[in-house]
């Protein structure tokens, strides 16, 4: 029934020869590496403007100057992932990157950061969805969690299935969301150039405190941090590369040069004419987002224009949450080849994705969506230190390949990654600082403990390893005597299977063991046991606090210290009930005693089914 | 570890001799047992005047009428009680009059009802014990369900390590509450006759609504019935015969009278004040109980004896519900004694008491307590059905009793119990009919649905039972021929001690299998299996779709084809880390093939493990 239930939502199982990889033009390539990037342009202005909000309205006309500081941050970081696009055309991911370059610690750093990060870019991505939908329509806002779980339902299922990272249906949401906010950038810079501006009403309850603050450079250094969300994705194409058509490096670096003016344009013009509109950020309970406060002040509420803006966010931001979805179990994959993380995470599922780690994504990041109410705000401080981590370490890695490499313009290339290295360490440090006590912390706490879990794992991989290691090892040595112990609950025709099963492997060493907890039980079972006892002799055990596994446990010991030269086989003696509920009927004696055995040096555990009817 | 934490707070290991059983002097067992009873009062007043308030403040005096009605069926029903305590010296649960004199299913019917009786008494009384408490101190409030959840926490834990049903402690919080009511009866009439009445101030929001219905005779049923919660817990006294010291039944007998009386002073009294006081029920979310409301109005807020009856009244609540951790556990072992629940609950646990039913009513009163959000008027609606099920099939199992054994007297008997059925099932019909849009529809629904569990669980029992009864069984067979397959992952050292142990089995059937799941990783194996294959033949399994179940199983499946007379035993070598958290950074696949193999026919699944150290 379960497996039938899973064809149904994950559909057939796919052979691995089905394994097919697809090239993608740049028009594709755009819409698919893009979203994550370009989706973050819904909330980023508002971020900036909740960081000024603290030190009063007109404060906030400082979000123009912040938001070209960050567009300058931008085309510098951009400038540094061209060179690592040219120079891994096989695909030039952080993680790679820094094993390369940098060394095991630095790789894992660089993995425990973009593993938070792509959580956080889910959990972030659902909850800016949601709220694109809520701003619009009101009543939905009590359901924020909901919607952002059954979102993140959604696309964890569609992903087990195995949603392609390409095609033209991931074209559609990102065009919209490109016209549609160029619509609203040029439609509001008209208003502007006209005159025909009319403010937005301030929102019944806004992020400006009663008590201002002073403006200084600490809280302008923690706006433009909180812009740096702004930055998140823009590592996508390099991680990509080889889904290019050919010539895949070229193709890909145009893709990027491209995304970024994107980015850039509708960022700092969204920025412009927030600043423009006098938006202030909404801070009561149930949130409209500033980006909806300002397309209701350009296209008028409940127009055609706000609502297909609306919706073209939301449909962006669930693509961005899908990158991390094709991200996150890659990740994975490589960390678990690397013996990193646990096996199962390199292993592809029925329908050939890495479905542990599309899984332990969907959990994780609905984890943080309820412990966050779904508040993308409240989630972004989070959000930038593990990105930045990765950028920092990233092109750094590039610094130290080109000074072992040296191609010809080796200098050159080292300038441009430098840059990037120090300007990215720089914004990281600011980001550490001015948003440490906003939740920056749990990450920064977070990191070094996930690097120390990877480390511990690839330990006991490496371990265990050398134990099973055949080099060296004694010659097999044959099985030269046998000691059987049947152990009972009571005397039926399930025992007897298990009796002559234990008579064929030790015919002069098989005793049968039972616990005494009722002295009647007891006083029956040694009556029948002449009759169908098999002539294996009967061994009852005391048990004066109602434990079944201490004796047994106590006795299996004295019985395997009776010979040197043996192989002691526990046998249990097991009735199958025919429905799986029935299970659950009776005792988990067997699995506990199982279980218990486990751990108990030497021992062969043998289960002798007894099927019942129905 | 988590042995040792057991150990913390459960406490060591009782032996089975240590079960004892003490005598209760009348005082105590009036404290013991009368908790339940007595503790309604806390919040039956409260519950009529909810239920008139929707017909506005004049209904609101029905309440006196209401009270002396219920306290007219209460003491009928005591009299029917008195007649099961001098029949059933041994105790009369409900389940067992029943069972003895009604047949199977109406027994089953009883058990059900009690069942959730019994959550419903953890429940109502933990939510009523945190409201007693939020009331007097209001801060408290927004916490209600985490101090519901906390107090069963607590009681569940107590009960595990095994409070007895007896002592000085329990009289204590009884005395207290029953004095403390007294005193506020007393100086409320005192009040009362001096004229020196000021009525309670009218909460800010309260339960009568802007449209008022008119008062019909349904309303005052519907009042009625919300009373009868007073009657809960009037059967524990009959339960616990046994208990009492000799002359048990007289001593019961006298005990009830008491508990009677004073129960009928408490409520009435209550009742009466609230309605000389012009207590109206607060209708906001974060309610303050009518009781609280009335001793403020006589007490004084804030003053010292407002503060005792307060504690006295949250005191005697957990009580009552600690009775039903007692009652609960005691008729999971009555059923699954009668095998009508799984055996589980028939076992006394370390502690010597029937520790999965302590769990399981902890888990299940805390699901209720959190869905109804700790609101204890929210519940009551659920409540009574139980309870008056049980008392009427209690009742008419007496009558039964009385025309079965023709005692003498047993006219004059059996007319009593009959009255006592004929009142409690005339209020169960009331009951049913007015509450069934307030919830009481769950618990009718619930009732047949948990019969049927329980009869299923029954048929299985016996249909088991039937199938491994040794009568007519064949005489034992003998093993002629071992067939042995060793399932192999790998060539390492684990497999050598599984190889050898199936050579010694099947020295001429034996072979390794292996499933193919990367070319590469199958050529290294195949390389090794020269030198370390023990002379097994190795078998390679395709897999095109990276199953490793699906051709193992088929494997399997043609292995046990091949010989008539065989026991086929499938090997698993595994390797066992030395730490538990290891377990988990290794594929889980043994435990799947065993499951699988579980529900395979005739197939001996042996493990044999290979220890690795730290």
């Amino acid at each position: 029934m379960i497996a039938e239930l899973k064809r149904l939502f994950v559909g057939q199982p796919l052979a691995t020869e089905q394994l097919a990889h697809e090239r993608l033009s740049k028009r594709i390539a755009l819409a698919v590496f893009s979203s994550d990037a370009l989706s973050s342009v819904a909330y980023a202005t508002e971020a900036i403007l909740i960081a000024l909000a603290v030190a009063g309205a007109n404060a906030l006309n400082l979000v123009t100057p912040i938001a070209l500081g960050i567009g300058l941050l931008l085309i510098t970081v951009a400038f540094s992932y061209r060179q690592t696009i040219i120079a891994y055309p096989q695909g030039g991911g952080t993680y790679i990157v820094s094993r390369e370059n940098l060394g095991t610690i630095p790789s894992l750093v660089a993995a425990s950061s973009l593993l938070i990060d792509y959580i956080l870019t889910v959990a972030v991505s659902m909850s800016a969805a949601v709220a694109a939908i809520t701003s619009a329509v009101r009543p939905l806002e009590p359901y924020r969690v909901e919607l952002a779980i059954g979102l993140i339902g959604l696309v964890t299922l569609a992903n087990l299935r195995g949603i392609k990272e390409s095609g033209q249906i991931f074209a559609v949401p990102t065009y919209l969301f490109i016209f549609s906010t160029l619509g609203l950038i040029g439609a509001g810079l008209y208003q502007v150039i006209t005159g025909q501006v009319s403010p937005a009403p301030p929102p019944a309850i806004t992020h400006i405190p009663e008590q201002l603050q002073g403006l200084s450079l600490f809280l302008i250094l923690r706006a433009f941090a909180a812009g740096c969300t702004a930055l998140t994705g823009i590592e996508a194409i390099s991680d990509g590369v080889p889904a290019f058509k050919k010539p895949e490096s070229r193709n890909a670096s145009l893709t990027l040069i491209a995304m970024v003016i994107i980015l850039c344009t509708m960022f700092i013009g969204i920025t412009v004419l927030a600043d423009a509109y006098n938006i202030i950020p909404d801070g009561s309970l149930q949130p409209e987002t500033a980006n909806s406060q300002l397309a209701r002040a350009i296209f008028g509420s409940g127009t055609l224009f706000y609502y297909i803006l609306q919706i073209a966010t939301m449909l962006i931001l669930v693509l961005a949450s899908n990158t991390a979805f094709a991200d996150f179990p890659r990740l994975n994959y490589f960390l678990a080849s690397d013996r990193f993380l646990p096996r199962q995470f390199a292993q592809r599922g029925d329908r050939l994705v890495f479905s542990n780690g599309v899984v332990a994504l969907g959990i994780f990041s609905a984890i943080l969506v309820i412990v966050f109410g779904a508040r993308e705000q409240a989630l972004l401080p989070l959000y930038a230190i593990g990105v930045f981590t990765s950028f920092t370490l990233s092109q750094f890695g590039m610094v130290q390949r080109w000074r072992r490499i040296k191609t010809p313009g080796w200098q050159r290339n080292a300038t441009i990654n430098s840059l990037g290295a120090a300007v990215t360490g720089l914004v990281l440090l600011v980001l550490a600082a001015t948003k440490f006590t906003e939740g920056a912390w749990a990450v920064i706490v977070l990191i070094p403990f996930l690097v120390v879990i990877l480390r511990s794992i690839h330990g006991h991989y490496m371990a265990v390893a050398k134990q099973l290691s055949l080099a060296g090892a004694p010659p097999p040595t044959a099985v030269r005597r046998h000691t059987a112990v049947v152990l009972i609950s009571g005397v039926h025709r399930g025992v007897i299977p298990a009796l002559q099963y234990a008579l064929s492997l030790a015919p002069d060493n098989a005793t049968a063991v039972y616990v005494d907890m009722d002295a009647d039980a007891t006083a029956k079972i040694k009556a029948k046991w002449e009759q169908w006892g098999c002539g294996v002799p009967l061994v009852v055990l005391e048990s004066p606090y109602r434990s079944l596994v201490r004796p047994l446990m106590q006795y299996i010991d004295e019985m395997d210290a009776l010979y040197d030269d043996d192989v002691l086989t526990i046998i249990l003696p097991e009735f199958i009930p025919s429905k799986w509920w029935q299970h659950l009927l009776h005792n988990q004696t067997a699995l506990l005693i199982k279980g218990t055995l486990l751990f108990s040096r030497g021992k062969v555990v043998t289960s002798v089914p007894y099927h019942l009817d129905d």
